[in-house]
């Protein structure tokens, strides 16, 4: 399993860095190779990749996309980073913070140009027509990422906190699972097959997974150790982040903790005490609420592997397809 | 003059918002509306369609380009306003100052997606080839106006104090020229004559008006009046942008002069005082440097214009063709 991860992350990533064009005077391209080059999971372009393999495609037609998508994932971190303020990233500093917000939102742009370029290149490997499905799924997959990325912004300003479980899986479905897990594997079965048909058929397994995916983020978020995570732990606590366990937290805690916590999460940002973050961390995890968000995440892992085993069954046997059959429980199990 | 820069601009700014999607419950989408909504000067669009129809070209054929072209200029301010800090756009607070980091990031991502949008829906209107030339010049572009911000952001961080006129004229060919002159002329070129061949002999002409409307971009920085540029006015001295005037000084004035710029332009932004930026500007106003750079703008509007007449040549007179031969002296004419 980790295997597999390892070569399609490599492979993407030794692409991507030596399409990177060579810096002038000032170092933006240098700096766009930052990120990349920190060791990442490579999650995405392997799931394009194993979807495309699985299916009998050539992951050769199919590297383009998974290069476009691993740059575009860098470029959202990259801006993300600047949107939160947030001082780490994979073990080192942000962009933003060791260069400024002027440098980190230009690298961003340009990595999201490098990313279109990419899907423009496709041209000549997939054909016009099947060069443009791909760029349409992208525009689809923006969409998606940017409005998602808009709800959970909008729910932190206006401080919302009577949110119920479905207003998470549908903010995460458009911020996370579409471009983690839907879009690689729609990529992948349109390079494979040739066509733009029937490629809305592993939209249920990337919906499951990338749930299941994003709950474990925010678990790591709030459990992990930094020296696995690379960010800092914590910080979807001092962004006021309305994640699973902050949800089922405010439905099962007593009146007085709620206001205590509404409080908490009315205030911005930069009010937040570093007591204040102690204390929600303290009462999160006091609380039966990080375990039973816990067990909601494997039954989506469950989920999404009963949907694999479905969408599978006509497919021969191949690392490719264990590869994706398996990956549900790692999403669950991973500790970074 | 004005009348078609208005008419162009109007017809652009109405498709632009009525193309536009409802917001949800979050307001992306009502915030996308914000600053084209703001009366700008809509030049890049009025550019791209006067030389469409002056040429023959169907303008009701160019609108979706010059809707995504004001698009991705929009996106531009939104980002550059996060980049700069900047408080104020066209005589209202910046989207950054307003709705914070978050927010602005979003907002501009979200317009930049649109206008990826508008240019894929140009396969409607013009085939799939035509729409593929025009989306290989904005990645062109696009391109070009990164590199020229990353040269301009390297200059400010290196404190590079040794720069000649020729270098400003580079870096502001591709921050300027190319997005604001160069792209709309070629689009305009290929939507009218519905190929790829000879869509580079308006560049001439959209370099010097490029920079011709720069430099005076830079003037009205530093001397402009407030109510009429709706943009901090010494904006460019608090971030310490190397403009002409800055080159044309640092060249002319004398070594305690130099040593005390060299110094205030060594400083980062947040250290910078406004009794600092007042000897700044005093600085530059009391030289002739002000006088000598507004001549070579005017030389370059010159320029422009010659160019224009040799262009247009061939083709018969029309109030697009009178609007083009006229558009360099404006551009250094204009006080907002």
């Amino acid at each position: 399993m980790e295997s597999v991860l390892a070569r399609y992350r490599d492979l993407t990533v030794a692409r991507l860095l030596s399409d990177i064009p060579k810096s002038g005077e000032d170092d933006l391209y240098d700096l766009v190779r930052a990120y990349p080059s920190r060791s990442g999971k490579g999650l995405r372009p392997a799931l394009c990749l194993a979807v495309c393999q699985a299916l009998g495609g050539d992951v050769e037609k199919a590297i383009g996309s998974a290069v476009a998508l691993e740059l575009t994932h860098n470029a959202f971190l990259i801006l993300d980073d600047v949107q939160d303020g947030s001082q780490m990233r994979r073990g080192l500093p942000t962009l933003s913070a060791e260069h400024g917000l002027g440098v980190a939102v230009n690298v961003g742009n340009a990595t999201n140009l490098l990313a279109l370029q990419h899907l423009m290149a496709n041209r000549w490997t997939l054909g016009p027509n099947l060069a443009w499905t791909v760029l349409q799924e992208s525009a689809l997959m923006m969409r998606h990422s940017l409005e998602g990325q808009a709800i959970e912004v909008a729910w932190i300003r206006n401080n919302t906190c009577d949110l119920i479980d479905d207003d998470y899986y549908r903010m995460c479905m458009k911020k996370s699972s579409w471009y983690t897990c839907i879009y690689p594997c729609r990529v992948g079965v349109i390079v494979a097959e040739g066509k733009r048909e029937a490629t809305a058929r592993f939209d249920r397994y990337g919906c499951y997974l990338g749930a299941a995916f994003q709950i474990q983020d925010d678990l790591l978020n709030l459990t992990g150790h930094y020296s696995r995570y690379g960010k800092e732990i914590s910080g979807d606590l001092w962004e006021g982040k309305r994640t699973l366990v902050l949800i089922e937290y405010l439905r099962r805690c007593t009146t007085a903790q709620r206001k205590q916590m509404e409080r908490f999460l009315g205030k911005a940002r930069a009010e937040r005490t570093e007591a204040e973050v102690q204390w929600v961390r303290d009462e999160l995890l006091a609380s039966v609420c990080v375990d039973t968000v816990r067990a909601r995440a494997r039954a989506l892992a469950d989920e999404a592997h009963a949907e694999a085993l479905k969408v599978f069954n006509d497919y021969p046997d191949s690392d490719d397809k264990q590869f994706l059959l398996d990956l549900p429980f790692y999403m669950v199990e991973r500790d970074s």
